[in-house]
């Protein structure tokens, strides 16, 4: 693992490092944002997966959790969202699907099964590596996300009910194996039996008899991908039958930005703190 | 003027402006973070001037001022560092002049008289638009900056202190016509005769008797251009022999970028908000 940039925040440390990943077959880049009690000992982690086009980067620079992660004590993980390098198959042009668009799923058609294995990186190669390598205390963990991450985070919670106390999105996509910006890459993944699909579907998993505790998601009224992509009703309803306790909150006119995203990282990091 | 983008931020509204520019006969761009207390009618407004090679958006996605102008019901205006445009004279390979180093100063020499008219789009052309334009209370202005815009902005201050209710930096050039990154610019901007950069310069306008009422000034102590471009002790014995309060916290371990602003932007906001 290679350290490619640290800078001290809100008394901790802004990291972020590569490192070559088995799960993907390249060079993978996250950042890690250790708080100042993590000078003293191991320190609860919050992941944060990010959303289509997204790398580490952007919830990094306009996420807004360094002051109050800082103040509570718990660090903040932030995987890439999909293979990189040049000899990762990829569509240019597409930004729904390829690079930028892992949709965390472990992909099993040709020529993407053999890096777009965004699943198992995240639920085992990089926890295993933040496990041996930081002061984090893998028995505290937590999950959120934004868009397609927030459909990340709720899918692998569901999957890993026993790995995380807590769970939160923003906007997240509630069926990505229905909706059209995310269907066609489901498809390209995972092949065309849709029973498969299942294993990555929020709603599905759940209909499936899959169950978290508790969940927190927010969503902007004036997101511009409300009706055809998030369909935070779908996912109410699922909860709603399968006795999730679910917190959705519809913000009045926010979009699907990172202002909205900054905008209630306080209160998803207090719900986070509240459970680890 | 025309509106390039608008977003609900913490409750207020994060906007993106652009318009054609008489001072630097370009279009120029800036940012304007409304408070929700700008719906209930004209609220202060904190400006914050950028360093070499920003733009308006910089302090827009990695400041974090947003959270905390909406409580304190502060506007945050942010302009653009320098003219723009395929007209403007530049010289692309030098990040310490030309287009994003518009050092906040009226440019004398040619080619750069023409656009490089900073001191001026910040002090009458851009006061005027945003004073017509939006719900600010232009009788409670308070000025800030980073780096070349700390110099910026305890330069207009020195120059206006009838305009600015108080004044503030992170890590500021001092001394800009003496030091390594900075004289270049002077002198192809202001020509040889050095008595014109006075005007421009800091610690020289606080020995030609111009004052403030207070300054308080942020500097990282990692920060890797302290001792060659910034000197703080230079600002430090200017304000001690002129009787300027001014309060300089040395910040352990900081380095000069978004990481440092955004640690203090809070300490800074409530700052200008005491005095405002």
């Amino acid at each position: 693992m290679e350290t490619i940039s640290k800078a001290k925040a809100f008394g901790g440390t802004q990291g972020v490092y590569r490192h070559k990943s088995e799960a993907c077959q390249c060079d993978m880049t996250f950042a890690l944002f250790l708080p100042p009690q993590a000078e003293q000992g191991p320190v609860p982690v919050l992941w944060y997966l990010s959303g289509l086009t997204c790398t580490h980067q952007n919830v990094m620079d306009k996420g807004e959790y360094r002051r109050l992660a800082a103040e509570l004590g718990i660090a903040i993980l932030c995987p890439d969202t999909s293979p990189r390098g040049d000899d990762v198959p990829d569509e240019p042009d597409n930004w729904q699907f390829g690079k930028g668009a892992g949709f965390y799923l472990d992909a099993t058609e040709a020529p993407f099964a053999k890096n777009y294995n965004m699943y198992s990186y995240i639920t085992e190669e990089l926890t295993e590596l933040v496990a041996q390598k930081f002061p984090l205390d893998m028995s505290h963990q937590a999950i959120t996300g934004h868009s397609m991450g927030g459909h990340g985070a709720i899918t692998i919670a569901l999957k890993n009910p026993e790995r995380f106390k807590s769970v939160s999105a923003f906007a997240p996509i509630a069926q990505p194996s229905t909706a059209g910006w995310s269907k066609p890459a489901f498809e390209k993944y995972l092949g065309n039996d849709q029973s498969v699909w299942r294993a990555y579907d929020t709603t599905a998993l759940i209909e499936d008899g899959h169950r978290i505790e508790s969940l927190l998601v927010d969503q902007g009224t004036s997101d511009g991908f409300l009706d055809d992509g998030l369909r935070p009703w779908l996912l109410q309803e699922a909860c709603a039958k399968a006795g999730i306790p679910l917190t959705l909150n519809m913000q009045d006119g926010y979009d699907h930005s990172y202002y909205f995203i900054s905008t209630f990282m306080d209160e998803h990091l207090r719900w986070h703190a509240a459970r680890l």
